[in-house]
């Protein structure tokens, strides 16, 4: 019989299963990168724990658009050079790091922090649209409001959600341009990519 | 210009830059994990980090064979039913876990705890060769020392610096089989590894 079931010390089998928690990390990898760890000085294991440990605690949200920050206030929503009358709708935190990386927009964003799911049991009311809608009524009748959702039946379920929620309020609604990526070939394209690329053809500019 | 360089909280930038400094994990794993983590309940990511921070001081490592333990003696060198007269030396923990799932051996360990590289600066000095000596000594020329170590040069040269300090000392000395592994096509083997199994042939069993 061996003498341990799996791991030489409890200490390294309780690293080893926190890492492997992660998503697409399994417990091989995780047992490597627990001795990578182990053998780093111990201010640097220390250190790496800090840092995980205070995303419990101090990371804030935005108290207006609920991006991640580290004041009541967003960097973003603090700008006042950019345009707080356009408003970009999205699911995640991601999604704002993901179109801030363009350099392509100038206005401010509302962080769903989800997406309307009945399979996932994540309805409207789990979501800060309550808070969005509020938002846009501020705007009072002008300004922009960006749905910039997936494109999959729970994305369209949240904009159209949305969509009804706003209407009334006088602002024009729009959503991402959709169709083929830049530099794809028709030939790979999926046929509702390519047919909604026909459908909202553009006119040719040089 | 962009409000912020990269991350938009300094806790999550921090949290990023200390996932990514493990092997393997690119800057956009990083975010994806670190993001996960947040959506995690704070109790979780606490004992996410703790399980991690306990691997800075609270490990330990066995007196007799330097293993992994929680204790001053691990568990295979704590086993009496184990021969205590055969010592598998070996470069790290990891390679004690490998042996250990085969179930094939009964002896006891010794983890050198790196091997002899000149490129690295390690040398035989800063490996636990001197107690590796020392123990063998304490076997008063019966048993047996496997050097199971790594095939490539710098295994082969730990292997023959430890031969030479031990080989006065009456205990036999082997090492590792090599050859085809099992299931092996021998179309596909390497020829220095075919040329091993063909000098290494072994009497014919049915």
């Amino acid at each position: 019989m061996l003498p341990y079931e799996k791991y030489p010390s409890q200490i390294l089998q309780d690293a080893v299963e926190a890492i492997s928690s992660l998503p697409g990390v399994g417990s091989r990898s995780a047992l490597r990168l627990a001795l990578h760890l182990l053998r780093q000085p111990s201010e640097n294991i220390h250190h790496f724990a800090s840092a995980i440990d205070r995303l419990a605690d101090d990371v804030r949200y935005c108290r207006t658009c609920r991006m991640i920050a580290d004041t009541e206030e967003c960097a973003i929503c603090a700008d006042t050079s950019r345009d707080h009358s356009t408003i970009c709708v999205v699911e995640s935190v991601r999604d704002v790091m993901s179109i801030e990386a363009t350099g392509q927009y100038r206005g401010v964003y509302h962080v769903l922090g989800g997406i309307i799911s009945p399979i996932s049991g994540v309805g409207p009311s789990d979501l800060s649209i309550k808070e969005l809608v509020e938002r846009v009524r501020g705007l009072a009748g002008s300004g922009e409001v960006i749905l910039a959702l997936s494109g999959d039946v729970e994305g369209e379920t949240t904009s159209f959600y949305i969509y009804r929620q706003i209407e009334g309020l006088g602002v024009k609604v729009s959503t991402l341009a959709r169709g083929l990526g830049f530099g794809d070939d028709l030939e790979y394209a999926d046929s509702l990519t390519l047919g909604r690329s026909i459908i909202g053809r553009q006119p040719f500019k040089m």
